[in-house]
């Protein structure tokens, strides 16, 4: 696929480190082929990232191993944006807010010559990034609160059930990595606990993940706003306030991990130098642990980037990767497919 | 047994308020007897109060019931202090951080004639109360931040292991109540999640719940601290630091339930008007779902307090609890055992 880049780098930084968000239910389970102990990961190709996965998984399984690893202790935290789905030519979630303004413009006309408003409703991405960190967080607090947790699980769920990729027109949910459904699901035979921690918000994904990645809502940690508690008409109600209670990016990463799940991982994935941290946090040298970087190296299959990206940028973890042991996966060389659905152009 | 009431209301109501705190590991499991699906609850006395859980249970777990609620959705949310274990003649964490100050009064000579220091090295609960909110904050920040996420877990696990209960001379980890213990083990062989959703700290109840209640820390949701990555000589580290990130109380329950869970419970036991919003968040009447109020009148063989306590005050939880439909439990009638330990004096 071609590669748009939007000249929009505060955005990248601030995009989903600003969103304020946190809920759940369940939605459709894709039809896609599970992998079995016998012949684990059929997306992947034969060779040495493949084989890392398969042999760590029977270390630390293995009974008579000494890098056996109890079942509640096997925890593996992957992060979501661009690690179990695609992130180009934006994060979805920021495509989702741009489109919570349209669907909201008409009850505010101003918003045709107001910034960032009018950026979002023309999609000037140039535009929108002139409009700074003060201009994104008006977008999100317009779009993400001021109205219950009940309401914007709604909005959510629609908008993911809906919405479509603006380069390919599939919806959001078959851009999702086949070969990362398959290792989730491989983990989860093998007795591991799988979590999302990403700098998204908690609750933009909770009302999916469980449908798309078998991971329900309890075990997302994701950026979260500020939440207040009232009976309204004596009904009890979670309105979502516009403050920022944590984000879940970077530094935030372990923080979140030892504030939600309370306990190391034994398995990290990330995808761009905002996991770095969990990353380092999950295999710090004392024991056995696996930490996998997923590499955009892809131009025809889905996107192409590293060091030089906006979105996603992934440069110190590729040169800390060999010191660290981490696992580098190729997209195009360890991936037999990318999506579940194959004839995705 | 007798209830030492001390002068200190402003302490009770900000003791764990204001606790700020969040980790991990298992410990000793005691060694009570289960409850089994054809005799549940054997500590309970037969009556109204023990069948209205009976009945709830069957209720959800039927399928052919109208009122049956799939597994996943089968949350059980328990307040920690006065509800799983006892809070009597105070917080036990209100313990834990005097007693944190006694061990730490060596390197600190100052202490001596300093407040609140001298207050709790004294054991003097009426200067403490003079000290107020502020010297409240303080002792909680000596005891409870300024060390790492392990060093503090190392503490509080040594602590739970070794410390007594001031009048019963017993391990607080003996002061549990066996019949919540049969509920929690009853819910879960139901195929309910059970968590504590507790104004205590979460990093001080996380090292021992599991061994104790069977709760994983993954499932414990408490008062939280902030929390600082950093790496130390290459270690990834955790270090707690003053700021209070979240205070899971009263309005804040239901707040830290959406947070950490992402689910309505259908089952909420309390024992306080601390407890009230979980209760009300959870049981708003537009489905089965099951309210439990602990109420302490057993004089003899606990403490007997209600409407008039400065600790686990309980008050318009009562007079809520017809119209709201919740279970308000006599320890003194609905229990025939308190303790696992039946001698207990």
């Amino acid at each position: 696929m071609k590669r748009k880049i939007f000249g929009f780098g505060l955005l990248t930084c601030l995009a989903f480190a600003a969103l304020a968000l946190t809920t759940s239910c369940g939605q459709p389970v894709s039809d896609i082929p599970l992998t079995t102990q016998e012949q684990p990961l059929p997306s992947w190709n034969k060779g040495s990232a493949k084989d890392s996965i398969v042999d760590f998984i029977a270390r630390v399984t293995d009974p008579a191993s000494p890098d056996f690893v109890p079942g509640p202790e096997r925890v593996a935290v992957f992060d979501n944006d661009g690690t179990l789905w695609s992130e180009q030519p934006m994060y979805f979630q920021l495509i989702f807010a741009m489109d919570r303004v349209k669907a909201l413009a008409g009850e505010h006309p101003e918003w045709q010559d107001q910034q960032p408003f009018k950026a979002a409703l023309e999609g000037d991405m140039e535009a929108l990034a002139d409009a700074g960190k003060k201009g994104l967080i008006e977008l999100l607090m317009v779009t993400h609160a001021g109205m219950t947790t009940r309401e914007f699980e709604t909005i959510a769920s629609e908008w993911i059930a809906t919405a479509k990729h603006p380069t390919t027109g599939r919806p959001y949910t078959e851009m999702v990595y086949q070969p990362m459904l398959e290792l989730l699901e491989y983990l989860r035979a093998n007795g591991f606990k799988t979590y999302i921690v990403s700098g998204g918000g908690i609750e933009f994904m909770r009302p999916w993940t469980e449908g798309v990645y078998g991971i329900p809502p309890e075990q997302v940690v994701g950026s979260a706003g500020e939440l207040e508690f009232s009976l309204v008409e004596g009904v009890p109600t979670l309105t979502k306030t516009p403050g920022i209670n944590f984000v879940d990016d970077k530094d935030g990463k372990p923080v979140g991990i030892h504030r939600f799940i309370g306990r190391r991982p034994i398995f990290a994935a990330g995808n761009s130098d905002g996991d770095l941290q969990m990353l380092q946090y999950t295999a710090p040298g004392d024991r056995m642990a696996f930490g996998l970087i997923l590499h955009h190296d892809d131009g025809e299959r889905e996107w192409a980037y590293d060091r030089d990206s906006h979105i996603g940028r992934l440069d110190v973890g590729l040169d800390e990767a060999p010191e660290r042991g981490w696992t580098v996966i190729s997209m195009k060389n360890d991936w037999s497919r990318i999506f579940p659905s194959p004839e995705l152009p």
